[in-house]
């Protein structure tokens, strides 16, 4: 397909394709005259997968390249890319160079609680580091730590996660292709992430108005 | 106490306490000379509440007006006042000025499940259009749409919600202080929610290694 067609079926304007073309992060068409070039059906996934990042993800440029990188080395492993794209995500919670007895603990906590549930992740997770920065600032507000709730929370979570990620990983071995797989992995971590946020909130306005005597 | 006492308890430096001052967050201390004034701790519980909003909440100064106009107005119930808290914390979604039948047809669905799990929300709770634009997007991109996962996840959130509420109601009641009940809403919706996410991202990892065989 020419660049008209590119832009018209991705719904990408022409000079963002130029744009992602000149800093290389799609590939370029097969020249077929001087000022024009054929886009096939990868060009189209890749795009797709590159607006993902972008709007639903809310990936730098810069970060983007070097996911592109990691889906197109056929040696790194599903499970490689899926970290490659999931560390990309934010909110990222910074570590301080010089971590303090309030994080330490947060760190001990957090460790405690990962191991209790018997999950394998990382030292250098950005979730981990997620979890132990609000660990640090439950803690330097005095506030009680989270009990039995988060526990069991994190055990539901657990059994959706099992599932999500056999899902994703199915679909994307059905389609044969890393794009796709990427792509999934972003929408499936962001846009589900905003309905646990939205259903959480809903479920707290739900519980006040019964509480308040105002629900049904 | 004196500014520099109120700046020293509070952690916050005095040219911000000055800062909220001018901008009418916090209301003036009792003069005992021309360049002296005594803060009480009243003032510090403010305090408390403004950096809870500004640091945890990242809720610009503006609304933050509004949501110490709620807190002083003893008129407007807990319910009430936990909403305004609840409404003003981001993530936000704007609802299409003219919304199209993708966004009809996601409103369609956020209401069923709603509905389904029995909760009672307001029609423009901010958590509903952030369900709906998730959705949404998940069906502009073709994607199936959330299925029993979900509602699965949507029902363990609901009992969560219910200790949650009625733990922070109880907390600030015996604290006799709605300072204080707006500061623990916020610490509770904002770090709680960044922990979920956080344990959802870990519980991706582990069942992605235990998939890929890396796993212990």
């Amino acid at each position: 397909m020419l660049m008209a067609e590119l832009s018209r079926r991705s719904g990408v304007p022409v000079a963002t394709i130029k744009y992602y073309l000149r800093e290389g992060l799609l590939p370029p068409g097969t020249a077929t005259a001087a000022t024009r070039a054929e886009y096939g059906e990868p060009h189209l996934r890749r795009l797709r997968l590159i607006r993902a990042l972008v709007e639903i993800g809310e990936v730098p440029i810069a970060s983007i390249a070097q996911i592109l990188a990691t889906v197109d080395s056929e040696s790194v492993s599903t499970h490689e890319l899926l970290g490659a794209v999931q560390y990309a995500l934010g909110p990222q919670q910074e570590t301080p160079s010089d971590p303090d007895e309030v994080w330490q603990a947060a760190e001990r906590e957090a460790s405690d609680l990962i191991s209790e549930l018997g999950w394998t992740v990382e030292p250098g997770a950005p979730a981990r580091t997620l979890l132990v920065g609000s660990l640090a600032v439950l803690r330097r507000g005095g506030m009680a730590p989270p009990g039995p709730p988060l526990r069991e929370y994190a055990r539901a979570v657990g059994q959706l996660a099992k599932r999500e990620v056999a899902s994703v990983a199915s679909a994307a071995c059905a389609a044969g292709d890393r794009l796709v797989l990427a792509e999934s992995a972003v929408v499936g971590i962001v846009l589900y992430e905003r309905m646990l946020i939205a259903l959480r909130r809903l479920a707290q306005e739900d519980a006040s108005a019964r509480l308040n005597g105002t629900g049904q």
